[in-house]
């Protein structure tokens, strides 16, 4: 059988960009498994929307087979779980479906719902030592983010649950910041420390690096949750007015695109430009000397243009909690047949099929 | 509703011994659950017969529910699964049938396969720190004993796995020995902190301390399978011959009972005595003068007629394989069922049920 363009690129690289796989999935023979997820920690704004999510349907669209996970497990690693979880879970589902991810296409599921995935952590966990699990360098800077006085014993061993999540559904890719790479290296290592010792059970998965820009919030920091700082998808038009009339700028009345010199205005620029697929040095031509409140009126109508077809179908689909709920309970059903046959495997390779 | 004794008994007391539930159980109304088990790594011998196997049957003959667990997934804590783990998991159901467990009424069943009691770990794990799993002297021992150079992470978490182990069918007792007290400490920690913080799902388990008294091996110290000292209860009647043959004694031809200054001799008389139903001091009365070679021909004989039908049971159970699979497959579906019961309760205190 002869190797396709795509499968040569997977096994020569160490990690491929979004760009040079989307364009080489079109008209790929073989089916590549993405798996991605997000915390239900609350409503996903525009920074996951331009960074990531953008991207999911763009990958599912060319053909990827898309896992997406509610991460609902990764909630407690840092916190306990609050009565508002059920509510952001089936609000990420809404927006997932909201941007364009197709359940009939995509597995959304949840952690919590998966018994066969956990499982895996098991095996897993056996293959890896606590000192490396403690050298690890997002275990330590989540750790400290946490405020908690001590590690628990879900965080120091997160990394490998999220290789459970990975190596069940044997995913092909997987895309990370590089701040996530440590995690994707501890799922490429039990997954061949397991395929030596017993046998070649798992694919080795790899990094697929986004090329997605970083969105900045209001304060000119990452857009994130916890600084308080996002546009949310499902913010309304004359909100995502006021968020924006607060973002940070600066005195230069001459719009320009330097992101160096002048991140908060960039980014403005950015987000109008990837709103209306143009150039953000194009967009700062047009503005000229317009100044921050020319800028500040492009970047709401573009958004608002943008989002109003995602936001429309966001406010039916939260109507639908049950809709919403079985979307749920069908990704849940797809993955534990996956991880089923998984932990098959796994059983069989260990001796343990009995 | 009136409290029944073994309620009041329960409730009042951190641990029970076994005499004192027995008494307890006969004609209780409640269902007392024992969880109890073993790790799969190779045949069962006196020293477990005569120090746990027996009273496990008497609890389940005195109507405790029993849930008997293959640790099959404890074996990888310290070691890499073998090939013969397999027959280590069939031969233990083969012993625990011999001895007089009954599978209609008692639950054997395999850690690997039951997905919903390995999810528990997770929650569970949220809820304790690493430097509490760290100071826990029992891993510490077990890691020391594994003569790797690092602990697995499998092995640090093992005591809440332990844990999920136990509440998972919401154990009432789990018969430990003294150094295993730690362990059960941990899932009585989780259980408190479960119920406190998100709703009363678990059972807080209680120790059932046991009142067999442990038998030595050939070398003087606790038989076990690692001194390579044991009586396995499936040798042959001129094995067991052989083997007790070689086993230590001392050159009074006086024998009498006194443990504390003639450990081997007093052993053996024990052993005799268990074997036989009658009081170790007369067993010793009996042989009087005869020394130790009369003192070997009685503990041969004792043990040899007593496993007799054990003995001849396992036999004919070890030729019936697909048999003994299936008592794993019926005890696993009866496991999967209590652990998903316990699973959704868990979910929904924890918001997790879409």
């Amino acid at each position: 059988m002869q190797q396709s363009a795509l499968e040569g690129a997977l096994e020569s690289a160490a990690f491929l960009t979004e760009a040079e796989l989307t364009a080489q999935l079109v008209g790929d023979a073989r089916q590549i498994r993405v798996l991605t997820g997000d915390r239900p920690t609350g409503p996903l704004h525009l920074g996951h929307y331009l960074g990531s999510l953008r991207n999911r349907v763009r990958l599912q669209d060319a053909g990827a087979d898309m896992f997406v996970l509610v991460a609902d497990y990764q909630v407690i690693t840092d916190r306990d779980a609050s009565s508002s979880i059920a509510d952001f879970a089936l609000g990420l589902v809404a927006d997932y479906l909201a941007v364009g991810l197709d359940p009939a296409r995509s597995t959304v599921f949840a952690h919590s719902a998966v018994p066969a995935v956990n499982q895996l952590l098991l095996p897993l966990m056996s293959l890896i030592s606590v000192p490396e699990l403690e050298r690890n360098p997002t275990t330590k800077a989540e750790a400290a983010a946490s405020g908690r006085p001590a590690l628990s014993a879900l965080m120091l061993t997160y990394p490998v649950h999220q290789a459970a999540d990975i190596l069940f559904c044997r995913s092909d890719l997987v895309p990370v910041g590089k701040d996530q790479l440590p995690h994707l290296e501890v799922a490429r290592t039990v997954a061949r420390r397991f395929n030596t010792r017993y046998a070649p059970v798992f694919t080795e998965p790899r990094a697929l690096i986004s090329d997605a820009p970083s969105v900045l919030g209001s304060d000119g920091h990452k857009m994130s949750k916890s600084h308080s700082n996002t546009i949310p998808l499902q913010a309304t038009a004359d909100q995502t007015a006021a968020l924006i009339k607060g973002f940070k700028t600066d005195t230069d009345r001459h719009i320009a695109f330097d992101p160096e010199h002048r991140p908060e205005v960039s980014n403005l620029l950015l987000i109008t430009a990837l709103c209306r697929g143009e150039d953000p040095v194009q967009v700062a031509e047009q503005i000229g000397a317009g100044g921050a409140s020319a800028l500040k009126r492009a970047a709401t109508e573009a958004v608002n243009e943008h989002l109003a077809p995602i936001r429309a179908r966001r406010l039916e689909l939260a109507a639908e909690r049950g809709y919403l709920s079985a979307i749920l309970r069908r990704g849940a059903e797809r993955a534990t047949a996956e991880a089923e046959a998984t932990l098959t495997r796994v059983r069989e390779a260990m001796g343990m099929a009995y």
